[in-house]
């Protein structure tokens, strides 16, 4: 399994909307969703966070779980660190990392210059809030976080830049990565 | 409870004394002082590195026990990093932070340009050896320490810059973090 | 123990050279590539890494059993990560430190240009594909496994500029680790 993280604007779904052959791309935050509402009868993701914290343990160990027992090559897709108001939550603490079995650790990301740009350009976004600065603090955390996850598990750290206008570019590199 | 360390000359201790609410402030190392004085008798602070490791970890311990009783918000207040001629001596080792219960770590920090030259007009220091570029490397080192510690807690690593004149906004920052 | 780890082309080899005294050297690669010969007769360095999973990690706990009966001071000389296609490897994956007594990490590093203009200038390498921001990246995230190795033992982390012509003072900060 490869696990593939982006900086919000960085174009991490394109990337992987490339890749070919016999892989299966499994959303992290979809699967724990799924399985909260099974075990939980939540109705939306909203709601996940307010689950007592030991009821989310159970979920996470139960999407670790799940995960254990796909065959062949998959891509698990999720956040290398979420931004909340109480700062940068990381997408792999150690506690689930440790129950999965990780072959290696992908951030996609890009200039922080052209991140602000396309993030200014999108309407649903609060642009008024967030400065170039904000984005290059979230990419330093995240490769900061990258480098603990993959010293964690003893597996390769990958940085994947998607440029403007070259995303087969970066769609290649992650390519690579499955062979 | 909130775990906050800071740069040396960021201004932590002010952004701190701001704090406002039903909030107990504690100091690592001196609580750590504290109990080594019950337990072995020294009588300064520079004696505590002095005493043997296995001593060292039984105070440690302690103190993680006498937090645990914490009832309420608690802050504590330490270290991100300590720069010493060997090296840059981690505040929270993974051995301590798994004692504790942490729900956020905060690094107080601001632009390396302003803590270089509050440093220098502070006689107390030995402002010879100390570059700019001292600053900038300590200041990645204590985010990248920063991530690592939110990596093994997942817990979310929150950094508030506290820019010249501008400690009320710092201060606001972190009581948002206590809501 | 104190272990040593440089980027590429920032002179590592040159500044242990001039270390003195009682103090062993020992190359985590060269040891490891030893016990392997021993335990599974394998002829070459590139063998290794064809070594199945659970014979690495013999291999590997072999090492680390080997270096715990060494007296006296050690400087461990290894990779701080190795660049591959698949990402940055760290050298010192948490479960292989947990093995070792660590009294220090050191990296030593030097400017991103230098290193770029001393890595043009070998006509070994492939220096078509390389940038300035290759360098760049690499510094960065060994800087960031840095701070991780260290979180984990609670030992100090040191950055070690090898500047150009000034290899005496970069020897000179080692040898201080080892007093």
């Amino acid at each position: 399994m490869i696990i593939v993280m982006g900086l919000p604007g960085a174009g991490k779904s394109t990337v992987l909307k490339g890749v070919q052959g016999e892989v299966r791309q499994v959303n992290y935050g979809t699967l724990m969703f799924e399985i909260a509402k099974e075990k939980f009868g939540i109705e939306g993701r909203d709601q996940m966070r307010k689950l007592p914290v030991e009821n989310q343990k159970e979920v996470q160990a139960a999407v670790a779980e799940r995960l254990s027992k796909e065959e062949g090559k998959v891509i698990l897709d999720t956040h290398c660190s979420i931004k909340t108001g109480k700062g940068y939550l990381p997408g792999l603490p150690f506690e689930l990392l440790a129950k999965l079995s990780v072959e290696g650790v992908v951030l996609v990301t890009a200039k922080p210059e052209e991140v602000f740009e396309r993030r200014s350009r999108d309407p649903s976004r609060d642009r008024d809030r967030e400065t170039l600065e904000d984005v290059q603090e979230h990419d330093f955390m995240n490769r900061a976080f990258l480098a603990a996850y993959a010293a964690h598990r003893g597996c390769p750290a990958k940085i994947i830049y998607n440029a403007q206008g070259k995303v087969e570019e970066a769609t290649a590199k992650l390519q690579q990565m499955l062979e």
